[in-house]
This record gives structure tokens, sequence and C-alpha cells, in this order.
């Protein structure tokens, strides 16, 4: 008989949560028991789960027993104080949070790109910044060929990426617009409704905001590699779901876009969209829902005789945050690193 | 007594068109005369003009009788039809559309990069792509400095650079969709409302857009220097009007975002928008109805030595169109090139 595990999931009432808990169902992942955790705030919301209905309990001190796997989705505070604590008491982690990212002592992983450094976990294993994950996904089949020298990234991120609330306030605001009357913003700083804006994190002294030193920082972690140069400018956009991105990208030698079309259509997680004379490229409204990376608009730069652009879209709830989630927990038992509660108390 | 000029606007019922007659108002245009020209279809038409009703009538083979000023906004294919015969017939044309803009024998003026090139017109001006104005007007005092090397722009397009019909499109589209509906495409070949799409201009064999192009060649013209490197993404987003860029610039030598911004607060036709803790930059609901170009977020490109990154946003009807095609015939009064009508007859 297959193994199975105790499953519990923090932040099981966020965007990124419910999309874990469909992920779980539609992939038939092997759930034992199924613990949906939240702030005090959320706590007691009734969630269905193949047709019964779970309890979302408030996160507390012994929330984490006999878990054998915790998906974290909470804010970066909410998981530097609990996971440290779920990790004592035996599970293993995948947080999407930024909390532990840049800690070299957790592996930072795209299944995709670097499936092997989640072997070397010592509880924690990171979920990347969304934006993050969809470029890694798309260059590292590039950078495996040829290693890519310097990436440009203007990204063009949906409401989604900040939550349900940020969804729902785009929705509000464009119904006020529409109805003649003043847009209300909350959750962002400035509406976003029909306008857009440099993304709202908070801005270093060189006038980068945390965003794009994720995209930065994040991938140069994940494809293990410290001298690529990156720059991003990363924006909002009225956009409900799934981030879009300008890539280009700055090799050694020259890179057909030959080449790098049949590289990337063989590459796991990506399918390439892309009929010129239809002006049919990768779109946020058809990235959603997808589990792919939509590539296309692969050409040469004509600025750079080494430069190679692309032209992304992906549903950063999904691949950029849930389904990666997932997809590290499959690798895990895939290769025998996640262990049932039972094994774990033998091996004590 | 100031001269004043009988003025024609060809394309008047157009979005350009009308931001043109607000301007001549605004800016007090020492109009003596004023023809409203379009096609059959618009023809019949009545607009007010400094409170006196003007009839629209068809463009035909009399109507440039008598015209010392020709502002053109209409198709590229009206443009080629049209504008000769009013050249023939006497007037100077500033002509909006792509048509005669990369012909060596037109000049393509932004006034705040390059008024010189107006005074050796033969009876055309070019203004150039909305884009490539507000791209100019920022990159040029830099560049003036020291020389630019090469350009990587992303673009956030707003609906209205396909005109007014594409602005309702993206207001209805919205309706639809938050009542629940689907979004009906006319005006461009995929939905725009809460999406966003590779500029619908036609692509060429290299994979980039004729919009792409026209950013690459026309600012090359406009900067008299053919071995600036520019490769561009241009994209449409769901806004309703202004268009935002993110440019990285790469010069020979370094140049700190300190000197680049104190050039720029100086600059003619800019209005630097910056605060970073407040995450306040260029957003296009601000540049609406502006006559400067918004920028911001002025910093050192982190991947590149010499690297400069900066934001902007701009009203592309307004700057990148209208007001650009004004302050070229205002520089054509200034410099005594525009002759009225009887001056014109004198003469002959």
């Amino acid at each position: 008989m297959s193994k199975s595990y105790r499953i519990a999931i923090l932040g099981a009432t966020g965007a990124v949560g419910k999309e874990l808990l469909e992920l779980l169902d539609e992939r038939n992942f092997p759930v034992k028991d199924l613990k949906l955790l939240a702030s005090e705030r959320s706590a007691g919301q009734n969630i269905s789960f193949k047709g019964e209905n779970l309890r979302v309990e408030a996160v507390g001190e012994r929330a984490f027993d006999k878990v054998d796997l915790l998906l974290a989705s909470a804010g970066g505070s909410i998981s530097k104080n609990w996971i440290p604590k779920a990790v004592a008491a035996g599970a293993v982690v995948i947080d999407n949070s930024s909390a532990f990212r840049m800690n070299p002592e957790v592996p930072l992983v795209v299944p995709e790109v670097n499936p092997e450094a989640a072997t070397c976990h010592k509880g924690i294993i990171a979920n990347p910044n969304c934006t993050t994950i969809l470029m890694t996904v798309a260059v590292w089949p590039l950078h495996k060929v040829r290693p890519v020298k310097r990436i440009v990234a203007a990204t063009y991120q949906s409401a989604s990426g900040a939550g349900n609330r940020a969804m729902e306030e785009v929705k509000n605001q464009t119904s006020a617009i529409l109805a003649g009357e003043k847009p209300v913003a909350e959750v962002f700083p400035y509406p976003l409704a029909f306008n857009l804006f440099s993304h709202n994190s908070p801005m270093n002294e060189e006038g980068y905001c945390e965003e794009e030193m994720k995209m930065i920082n994040e991938t140069r972690k994940i494809f293990g590699n410290q001298q690529i140069r990156i720059t991003a400018s990363c924006v909002r956009v009225p956009v409900l779901r799934a981030h879009s991105e300008a890539i280009n990208l700055e090799f050694e030698t020259p890179f057909s876009p030959e080449e790098a079309r049949k590289i990337l259509s063989q590459a796991p997680g990506i399918k390439i969209v892309e009929d010129g004379k239809a002006n049919y490229f990768p779109m946020p409204i058809e990235a959603t829902g997808k589990d792919e990376v939509l590539v296309g608009k692969i050409r040469q730069d004509i600025s750079h005789p080494c430069g190679l652009e692309l032209w992304l879209c992906g549903d950063q709830i999904r691949k950029g945050a849930a389904l990666n989630a997932v997809q590290i927990a499959e690798l895990l038992i895939e290769k025998n690193l996640l262990k049932q509660d039972h094994e774990r108390v033998i091996a004590a």
C-alpha cells in the first residue's frame, strides 16, 4: 500500500491556501489527514476538501503535533514565529513566505530548476517569490545550455499577488470608476483600476523595491550562481490574476531564437505560445489556472549580438506559489525524504 | 499687430483631433480661421471651438485652399493621399501619422530634443510615435551630457493609443466581466479588460512589431544618431489613458542617479515624481491631462556599472501626439517659418 501523509496548511483561508487545497485534490496528493490552520481572525471558517467539511483551526502551540508536512502560506512574521515550532514538532515545512528564503541553511527550490537542492533540507524548504519562479522556469533551460550573463526584466504583476482582498479592491475600484465615482484604495497605496504603479514593497537606498531584490537575489540562489547580473522593474497592473514579464537576456555568445525555442519547447513546465502573424503571445487571461509558464515572443535582441528576448505569463498563485510548493512536496515523497508520522516515531 | 494663421485639422473628430482643438484654445494659438476636416463618415458633426460651432467638412480637393497650417491626425493611408495635396496648395503640414516619419526629406521633431530639424522642412514635418516622444523627452537631456549606447525599453501602453473606440471597448469589456459576461473584442484582437498583450501592430520577420520598430528607428532619427542600440517590448495594458515605460540605459561611462536627477529636473517638458518611502512614482492616472512627461525611479542599474534606469509616464494623446504637434507649430511661428496666406501670395 502506498504511503500517505498528515498534512497541515497554514494560511488555509488565503488565496494561496485555497489553491493548495485544490491542487492536493486535483493531483491526488497522498493525504492521510488534513489540518487547516489560520490566524485567530480567520479560524472557525469551514472549508470543503474532497467532499468533507473541515473547520479552520487557530494556529497554536499543539497545532503541529503529528504533522508530517506543513504547507505554510502566511505572512513573513507568522512564518518566523510558527515554522521553527513546526520543525521542532517533527514536520517538514514548505514555506511560501520570504522569511527563510535567503537563509543559507534553507534550500530555495523550483522543481524544474534545482530539485537536488531539496534533498539537503533541515526541516524547512522555501518556496521562492512568484515572479522569480516564473522567470527561473523560463530562463533555466537556456542557462543550462549556455550561461546567462545578465538579465533585464520588467514585470506586469496582477492584483492577486497581494491576495484576495487586493483582487476585490481592484474590482470595486473599477466598478466605482465606471459609475463615475472615486475609487477607494485600502490594500494598495494607490488606485490600481485603469492605472498601474511601481510595486508597493519597501524601497532600499539604491532605489530597488523588495520585490525587485527578491527577483535578483532569489534567482542567483536558485541558479546557484552569484555572478549573474540582474535588474528588474516590478510594476503592478490592473490584471486580476497571472503575472507577465518582459525578459531581456545577455549570453556570452549568440543564442539563436530557433535554438532557444527548441530548448524551451522541450523544457518542463513551459508551454510555447507564439503566432506572430496573429499577434498571439502569452496573455494573463490565458495563463490563469494553468500549470505551465506560457512563453513566447522569443527573438534575437536587435540591440545586442548576444541578446535574446522573451515574454512570459504565469499564474502566480498556481505555479508562482501553490503548485510549486506541492511539486516540492511530491519531490520529497519521490525521493523518500518525507516521513510518515509513525516512521518518525520509530526512527526517534 | 501679431500674426495669426488659417489652420486646418485633418482628423478633427478623433481623440488626437479633439485634443488639438483644446490645445489651440488653451495655449491661445494665433488662429485666424479654423477648418475642421475628416473622412466622409465623420463629416457633418458640429464641434465647438472658443464658443463657435464649427461644422466638420469632408476632406476633398479644395479643402486646403488658403490654409497656412494643416495639423493632420488621420490614418497613414489618408495622410499619404491628402498631405501632398495640402503641401501643393501651399500649407505647411504637421503630420501625426507614420506615413512620412522615416522619409529622409521630412524632419521628425520633438521640440525639446531637435527643434533645429524643423527649420529645414519642405512642407511636411512629422510628429513622432507617442511612446517614442515620451522616451526621447526623458533620455535626450542625459544623452546630451553623455551619449547613451544602448536602450532596453518595456512599455505599458494604454487603450487610448488606439483611439476613442478602443477606450470605449475596454470600458465595455470591463463592465461585461464585472457583470459575469463575456467581453467582446472588436477594436483590439483580444480582450484588454483585466488583461494585457503584446502590442497589436504587424510583426516583422525578426519578431518585432511595428510599434517597437518605430521606437527604435524614430529615436535614432530624432537623436541624429544611428549608432544607438535600442530594443523595446511594447505591451498594451488596461489603462484608459497615458503610457508608461520602464527604461534601461547603458552609457559609455557611469552616470550617477544624482547627476541624472539634477539634469532631468532642469530639462524641459519633464516633471520628476519620486518619493521612494511612499512608493510614489509616475502613474498613468496622474500623467493624464498633463503636458509634462513624469519621470521617477531614477537609479543606478545594479546589473551594469554604466547602467541607469528610469520609469516614466506621459499622456500619449497630449505630449505623445497633439501637444507635440502644437509645439512644433509654435516653434515654426517663433522662427518665422510659418507664413500667413497673404504673405505666401505676395511671395509667389
